[in-house]
């Protein structure tokens, strides 16, 4: 075994999906689809072992490589009964790399190798269709040399030009065979000009040099910095895959196409697809020619569809997951070229786990894992259009309803202007005639997209689709003119900057900026969700302040509110007054009279959070930015303010001025506010402790828990909460009832988790505020990030921007240590997080790894976060199974 | 033993030095003195496990206390062949609380305690003093019902200024004995009625109910905060000190006093202090009278002068330390009351210190770690005034040289105002008749204090001395007004915010802000110097990046430079243009250009640098702070700056508002800045070794070390190192000659300290930058946290500003995780610290501790740092060795 470096697959299959290390995960998947009797065009993979050997030994093949290679050329000439080289019925084939990841960096394909003078002669005879086969010869020498020998593409598409010019032909279809017969010279000659070779005439010499610029391009400098950034290791190589080719484009009885076993957009069990006759693989995703609908294969090619059918559904409970597969028909003969699980909207990806379950396909814990991402269920969440103002839209036109959803945006035409407008914190739609992977940072960037031109399938509806965003494809009720930057649809012209709205759910196209309304979830997503809160090792909390909030997170499933921010709720116009007066009061007595004014909103706002929670704890965080934020800095707001207070502006501003800071972040804000302003602390408290106190009396229950922020020091902590201690007991002698209630503290500053072993013995709860920690810890301000984390994501210096994914080796690891350390000397102090990163899945499974019982999320994240709570305990539980079982 | 409670001291003595933890710090070191022949008056010390178990037993005393309290009462009659009640011969006594640490919030002093009528008349019919008598008993019972029975104060000095007004005496001293005497019965009916019960007549009710009291105190709020604060743990109780009294006011024969054993201001070997003939201590102290130089005694009681300076010289050789004694003469019988080390000036601590090794008392190894403290080192850096000029100063008066040294300042005549004044970064001269312990404040924020009244041990000479800040004490030569606010000699008035100008070496006032010259060391402080450099775990190195700063502190001792701040070095006129160009640009190519232009200037610095230290390391960190530091933000300066440039104004309005940041500390900045703009790193790396390579041409070797700052992921060192070391080659190529560098790093962010082993696997050296770390680790901003660090250390939370010391528990884990995953991946890594902690004698300590190679400290800061490195290092071995001892 250590010696064999060719693996073939079709008649004779030596791999299976296993091999993924060995064959890569292409070369094992084309095994595996043999294995499972799947028509695959038969070939033969290189294993990752011989490209490592052929690197260390300076591009030397080891020994018996170059046989095995023989070996499996000829498995491939005896399974097609075809010759490669045979100047009576050639064999030509598919060279390809395949790694066990998938990397950029890495060789592209080449397709019709094998071609020679002869051979295209051969194939002339054999097929009669000469266009055809003169057009495949100057496809390979332009690939062949592009890829294996570095000739730059763009001077055979010169070549290409310029005999359309000579001939007058206005697009590559108008080229006849004689033509391409003359373009295949030339290609000849720019190959010679530019290597300072003959083009190689002999395919073993083809196949040699293409398998060696593979197992090269595993070392461009493109895929080692792939690698490194992506923090890839272990991996030893690539492998090579050499397979026949087959041809969809010999006569109107052959085609090629693309199917889903379902329909990716709203899940319905269906082939769902387009293909097109007498074509390549390349016509169908490049747009060119419009593709028909799959189902119109059933009418036309009713054998050939019934056998596409069948392998697709055995393709689909094979790999337990809805299948997204490539075919050709040569000559009605079908053969299938690549599988692979299908992207699909929200509403699809829930649609199929529950029918995959009910099918009997999967397990509910495969359907969890697998068949459903955070991001499908995020989508699930999105606003739609009111159906019933549908009659009031000013239409534009119609396309397909390519991926779900409402947007709205101001029109860009450009990705780049996409992204700026993005930074300047604009919503926009990208309009483009067609998105190509150019594109992909602009449609990022965006709220929706719209094309003119493309199916289904096309790159801007996979994409859009993929990540839930909203996309209406192929309006070709639009024209687009990027000299003046405008679209019309004949009637009407909209302009760069003008606001639209598209309707991804039906494919409209619609004039202005139209209101949205929250999504109606289905059946489909009760029923998935129902068997994800079946998986519950940590709570899911939200981070709401507002009874509204707090009701949607209630009904999104949430467990408690993890997070009530209490300065937002002394912006009203009454409070701020108040507020604003304090803040100007040097005399901590005066202070707490206007604090006290206070006291009775504050109570109505934790009176209306705990109605709504009731039964559930509601964690409220004391008075957390700096007294600067409630102030105004401009100078008309600072006289109205004056006036208002009837003090002189000159006091004012120079409060406003004393306050100030230069790192806010940093400065006196927290539990230092409380510490400098007890009568803060006492406030809150007493609001807090009064409202659940007066609900208690109506005979409903809360469950309060006190949040001491920016904790760094287990004195600052105790000082908080004696205050709130003697503060609660002059409340409960007040009203002459107790109630239990909670104290914890947010753990964000660094220090705290340092010495969280002397929080812990204090604190009932520990709250990573992972936002702050991520800020401390890393050094970064979230505010002024921006002007570097793109540079460092792009320099791979940073993997994920770590506002959005807990860092784990620093900030993780500070969590790591405040649980240790706090669970040592409190073994029932309860924790979670409440930072952004509670909503985002990887963040969630680090927590649920280092046993958190909660986290904390904004109330539409709620759902995305119990999934992927559910997602990390099923890996944990088959990790745990899969040690036990060793 | 166990339940011995009493232990004596004077002709019989149970304890001694060792002891205490059991008999309190007072109790142990009175014991000590009579153990080596001291004549202190004869007393017991009730030990502190006594107190525990009273406080245990709910204020019971143990079995058998009262009864060793007797013992010990038979053992101070015999010793003073007087009775306690006795009505012929009297003795009195004084109960003094006493714990292992003293503390504030602890029973006072009670003297004359055993007075009653009876007692008083007999001490009238012993002494022949009735005055003395009355004033005692009054004061007795003041005492008594204050500190005993917590009758306010006030209420006996109402009593007694209604006494005065009656009599018509202006001052205490007028009342006559017969006054005294119904003052006594006027006391007697206020204690009546504040505490229901007649004043006790029995002496040893009254000495149950003083132990009682002492006890008390050991938990009273006060005491138990003041614990809490300072950490202290472990201590089980105070002890009570009960001792015979003695009398300097009995007669002419009678006298009382303080002394040094050495002169404190200069280390003169002689007795230096002041005294009072028929005076208590308290007088000596109040400043109510002025004493006498001691020298004077030598006249006037020859007899007893002889006897203390014999005493004086066994306690100083016995302590191994000038000392600092109280003495009462009872008609020519000599009582030491007290001995301690005494406070003195730097240049005191030093010549006492080299003469201390000199005469034998100490060893080299004891005169570094106990007679000079890192204080006394710093202050004998400090500046004096050119006695050349002292001809054209305008002296407004002479006072004491109470502490010296040279201080300018605005005059204020207010503690709180110094304080703010201090904060507003103003220098100033506190201006007082006469300090208290309310002052310290000020005192500590004025660079210099001077005092109309009060000699050489006046409160403010002593705590002036303490902190080797310059004070003139007694200056009699002004009078202050303190409803003008102003102070004159008669001649010239100087109001509040004058310059003045105060020689504390000297004792003279001057008028103005006259200029200050660098210390003189003298041959002490080489001599001393030259033993500490025998102690050197660990380099001392210097924070500087002038070639003059870098000399100074060659001077001073300086092993290298720790830190060179390259950003200092682009302010010149000429170079921040080309900084201002360089980020008005947009184009790295362009950019590049114009950081051509500073590359001389660059290089100039460097070589400058290199040049005074050669042959030691000099750590050069590479640009650290915001690009818009390097821009004006004034208008008028924009303006300048755009016509400079010739560029529009908007443009450059523009670029200053892009760059503004939220928190520049966490902003764009350190090594963010070298990868986001390469050509910065180059142009320094290559300014740095063309500068060496061109010293080495001219023969002279240098060891550039290059510093990356800020960074917290080891990528980003990877990055800039890779940056710096292909520089490195361009330079090597082109100058055809190598040099050895080093390439490190600063610690500063918390996750590089988290994430050490990786960094330290690439870099040759950590730089443990503890400002930036302390900032990030706490969450403080250093520019905004002046306003909570106060409250905090008054509310116990912090016990030091974390900017001082470093904060053992956070910062100092972070460097000690740090050095200790630093030293698996990379044993041969240098770590030192270059923050403002690197002069700061407990963080070194704590520094020495870690086991790092090196600190950096400014320049001024070089001989502290050696010393406190000393004093580590022998701490170290003498634990080490009680270590090795068990």
């Amino acid at each position: 075994m250590e010696n064999t470096f060719v693996f073939t697959f079709g008649s004779h299959t030596d791999g299976d999906k296993s091999m993924k290390e060995l064959l890569g995960g292409k070369g094992a998947n084309l095994a595996e689809m043999c294995n499972i009797g799947i028509p695959v065009p038969p070939g033969f993979t290189i294993t990752t072992k011989a490209c490592q050997k052929t690197i260390e030994n300076g591009m030397h093949w080891p020994d018996s490589l170059y046989e095995q290679v023989i070996k499996g050329v000829n498995h491939i000439e005896k399974d097609m009964n075809l010759g490669f080289g045979d100047p009576n019925k050639p064999l030509l084939l598919s060279v390809r790399s395949g790694a066990a990841v998938s990397m950029p960096g890495m060789m592209d394909t080449i397709l019709n190798l094998g071609m020679n003078d002869l051979v295209a002669k051969a194939l002339i005879d054999q097929f009669g269709n000469e266009r055809f086969v003169y057009d495949s010869y100057r496809r390979f020498i332009d690939m062949f040399g592009d890829v294996v020998m570095g000739v730059e593409h763009s001077l055979f598409e010169e070549a290409m030009e310029k005999l359309k010019a000579e001939v007058g032909a206005s697009s590559d279809l108008e080229l006849n065979a004689e033509d391409l017969k003359v373009l295949v010279d030339r290609y000849k000659a720019i190959y010679r000009k530019h290597t300072g070779h003959m083009f190689p005439s002999d395919p073993m010499e083809q196949l040699s040099f293409a398998i060696n610029a593979v197992f090269s391009s595993w070392n461009s400098s493109r895929a080692i910095k792939y690698r490194e950034i992506s923090h890839i290791t272990g991996l030893i190589g690539t492998g090579v895959n050499v397979q026949a080719m087959v041809y969809g484009n010999i006569d109107n009885n052959s085609a090629t196409g693309v199917c889903f076993t379902r329909n990716p957009s709203n899940g319905e069990k269906v082939l769902y697809g387009e293909y097109l006759i007498n074509a390549q693989g390349e016509d169908v995703v490049a747009g060119i020619r419009t593709p028909i609908p799959i189902s119109d294969m059933k009418h036309r090619m009713t054998e050939v569809y019934d056998e596409l059918l069948g392998y697709t559904n055995t393709l689909e409970a094979h790999y337990k997951n809805m299948q997204d597969i490539e075919f050709t028909v040569q000559q009605g003969k079908l053969f299938i070229l690549q599988t692979r699980n299908g992207k699909r909207t929200g509403q699809a990806a829930v649609a199929i786990a529950v029918d995959m379950v009910k099918d009997g396909i999967v397990t509910k814990q495969e359907s969890i894992s697998q068949l459903v991402q955070p991001e499908h269920i995020d989508q699930l969440l999105h606003p739609q259009f009111a159906t019933t103002k549908m009659d009031e839209f000013e239409i534009l036109g119609k396309g397909l309803p390519a991926s779900p959803g409402a947007a709205v945006g101001m029109v860009v035409f450009d990705s780049k202007e996409a992204e700026e407008a993005k930074q300047r914190g604009e919503q926009v739609i990208l309009v483009r005639v067609e998105t190509s992977p150019e594109d992909v940072g602009g449609m990022s960037a965006a709220d929706g997209i719209l094309t003119s031109r493309g199916g289904m399938t096309s790159h801007a509806a996979v994409v859009a689709r993929g990540w839930g965003k909203p996309c209406v494809a192929g309006c070709s009720d639009i024209i687009i003119n990027d000299q003046t930057q405008s679209f019309t649809n004949g009637d009407i012209t909209v302009h760069q900057g003008d606001w639209i709205s598209i309707d991804g759910t039906r494919g409209l196209v619609i004039l202005g900026k139209q209101d949205r309304i929250p999504p109606k979830l289905n059946a489909n997503y009760y029923t998935f969700m129902r068997w994800v809160r079946e998986y519950e090792p940590m709570e899911v909390r939200a981070n709401a302040e507002t009874p509204e909030d707090a009701k949607v997170a209630l009904d999104l499933g949430a467990q408690g509110i993890g997070l009530a921010r209490t300065e937002h709720m002394f912006f009203g116009a009454d409070r701020i007054r108040s507020i604003r007066k304090m803040i100007m009061s040097d005399h901590e007595e005066e202070r707490a009279i206007f604090l006290k004014e206070l006291l009775p909103y504050q109570k109505e706002d934790f009176k209306d959070i705990f109605r709504v929670m009731a039964g559930y704890p509601v964690t409220i965080r004391l008075l957390d930015p700096p007294l600067h934020e409630f102030l105004p800095h401009d100078e008309n707001e600072l006289e109205a303010m004056a006036i208002d207070l009837q003090m002189p502006i000159e006091q004012l501003k120079r409060k406003v001025v004393a306050l100030e800071e230069h790192n806010p972040m940093l400065g006196h804000r927290g539990c230092r506010l409380g510490i400098t302003h007890p009568e803060i602390t006492k406030m809150q408290t007493r609001a807090i402790l009064e409202s659940a106190l007066e609900l208690l009396a109506e005979g409903m229950e809360t469950k309060p828990e006190i949040m001491v922020p920016l904790v760094g020091n287990v004195r600052e902590f105790k000082h908080q909460k004696r205050l709130i201690l003697e503060e609660a007991e002059k409340v409960f002698e007040q009203y002459n009832a107790r109630i239990n209630f909670q104290i914890g503290t947010m753990i964000e500053v660094p220090r705290a988790a340092l010495t969280a072993n002397e929080i812990a013995e204090e604190a009932d709860f520990f709250s990573f505020g992972t936002n702050d920690l991520t800020q401390m810890t890393l050094g970064y301000s979230r505010d002024d990030a921006a002007t570097f984390i793109p540079s460092y994501l792009d320099a791979g210096i940073l993997t994920d921007d770590p506002f959005q994914t807990i860092d784990r080796e620093g900030v993780g690891q500070l969590i790591h240590m405040a649980k240790e350390l706090g669970s040592i000397t409190n073994p029932n102090l309860k924790m979670g997080i409440c930072g952004e990163h509670g909503g985002d899945p990887r963040s969630i499974e680090l927590c649920h790894e280092l046993g958190l019982n909660y986290v904390s999320c904004s109330p539409f994240r709620v759902p995305v976060a119990h999934l992927s709570v559910a997602q990390s305990a099923i890996k944990q539980a088959i990790e745990d199974s899969a040690l036990y079982a060793c």
